[in-house]
């Protein structure tokens, strides 16, 4: 049988999957991603996986690893913030060599762009030409799909949209810029937000539910509290869509998208987000890309780094 | 013999050149572009214009005509700002029925987007992939070249980098959003952050060059007071390189480019304005990315529109 392998390499859990050519899951795992070791941690951790798998590898006809951060187009991994007792390495070539299995069928790439491509394949994106995705959560990550594939600029770094300026003097990024869509957008960026509009409003609400502690704020204890109607919360979930919808007008004036598909964790908050950060998009975007765009939520969440690692598998060999 | 007309239109002048499949112009003309009288009083031009090149169209192998605005993957010009009185017109078809030209052979587009093939195919982009063309001049154009194409996105739109906001409450742009590229880096929006810095300073020599008049402050006089060492004119110069360099990180982080091209009549500004601006880029871009890009100015200007559109007239055309 044809299957493909899907490996999601995060910062907290190792994820695999083996999918048939349509997308469907035939078996899915997980475990701890090491936190020491370095890369050969990490291959020991997806030996254990594949053999709880018990398939054998003749099987699968590809495999798929994502990464939370840069890869190039040759597929050498750039130390990632989250793994970096990695360092730069050849992470297909190591694969090849530990498991026999040739080099040409192994693609490794970034997380956020296989996430893009799962959307495009099998998800919410489904054939739209050209596809934007972002994806909100820990980070913001960006992919680019056009007709169909990962567009990855010269070395394969492209797409790095949660790295576009939404306020120059805004707060300090990851990244070392300040206001990037990231530090207004991520976990962190929403959890800053509303610590200073909390800090004007005692009255809230938000500070019983967290009892006082900042650790407790996350983005679900404000969604929760703005659905009872905190004012507090109301006002915190207003700046961030206004932030979201800044963000949708850029990538509609700069990709004339078909669809823009937002997925991650902060995304679940739904309707009460998206659609005022749709209104502002659509009035600040030139009128005549805007009316062309649709926007909608992911399909896929704690799976989607497993998919999207298998379709770019998919698109390696040719069937 | 092979020839490839090419047909700039702009809000003023109206301009067309011949050229050789190597980007070499044989004949060129100008003229007014009509205010009045429609797309009919423009065809009325652009035959005078043929009329002068005395060159039978039968020697002409296809023709492009870039335009100040939008226009659609089909060639139909969405009423262009400075050409108002058009409507929303099918272009090529006229064209095609004026001239009696084959209308396969014609290629309209924007003129940004044909400004950034003119600078791949023959200028300082020089095949290089992906390269992105900003344009700063009465407004910020922008192109994406990929793989030696224009990317249209979904209806031919794509690529209006100049109104990527980077500052949300900025100044409003003609677009009808706030603080977008071209509100900051255009010529108008040069002239403002001067006016601005010049209330303050009212011992700049700036004050004696332009009469007191607001109407004689252009970036033109700005850049002669800042190479007199005039304070005000270096600090109008620092925010406006400034603006250009958070402009050209979001292009990095989001393109990956191999090469960033800077034309339109602001970038004769030359190095004082690009080389700060590339600096504040790269220190702020992501830096596995930023190291990979180089950025320069246009080779082309006042013919860029005619030398672009021929470009593009040249790749509807098998050879």
């Amino acid at each position: 049988m044809n299957m493909f392998l899907g490996i999601d390499i995060g910062g907290t859990y190792t994820k695999a999957g083996l999918l048939d050519r349509d997308g469907n899951i035939l078996a899915f795992a997980e475990t701890d991603t090491p936190k020491t070791g370095g890369v050969q941690a990490e291959i020991a951790s997806i030996s254990e996986i594949l053999d709880f798998f018990e398939e054998p590898l003749e099987n699968v006809k590809a495999i798929g690893v994502g990464i939370p951060g840069p890869v190039d187009y040759k597929g050498v991994v750039f130390s990632p913030p989250n793994l970096n007792h990695w360092g730069k390495v050849d992470l297909g070539r190591l694969l090849s060599e530990f498991f026999h299995f040739p080099a040409q069928n192994i693609i490794v790439g970034n997380d956020a762009n296989f996430a893009g491509l799962a959307e495009y394949k099998f998800g919410n994106g489904a054939q739209q030409d050209p596809m934007i995705m972002i994806t909100l959560g820990t980070g913001v990550g960006g992919a680019i799909i056009i007709d169909g594939e990962i567009f990855h600029g010269r070395n394969g770094f492209a797409g790095e949209l949660g790295h576009i300026v939404l306020q120059p003097d805004g707060p300090r990024c990851g990244c070392g810029r300040r206001g990037c869509a990231e530090s207004f957008l991520s976990h962190q960026g929403i959890v800053r937000i509303a610590w200073e509009i909390l800090q004007k409003d005692k009255g809230s609400i938000l500070w019983e539910m967290i009892g006082g502690e900042f650790e407790l704020l996350t983005p679900k204890t404000i969604q929760e509290a703005s659905n009872m109607g905190d004012p507090a919360s109301c006002k915190i979930l207003d700046k961030v869509s206004r932030f979201l919808g800044i963000f949708l007008a850029d990538l509609i004036n700069i990709f004339n998208p078909q669809r823009i598909v937002i997925g991650g964790g902060i995304s679940k908050w739904g309707k009460p987000l998206i659609e005022p950060a749709e209104k502002v998009a659509k009035k600040q975007a030139m009128k005549h890309i805007a009316e062309n765009v649709n926007i909608v939520r992911a399909k896929f969440y704690q799976k989607a780094g497993v998919i999207g690692a298998a379709s770019a598998a998919m698109s390696v060999v040719d069937y």
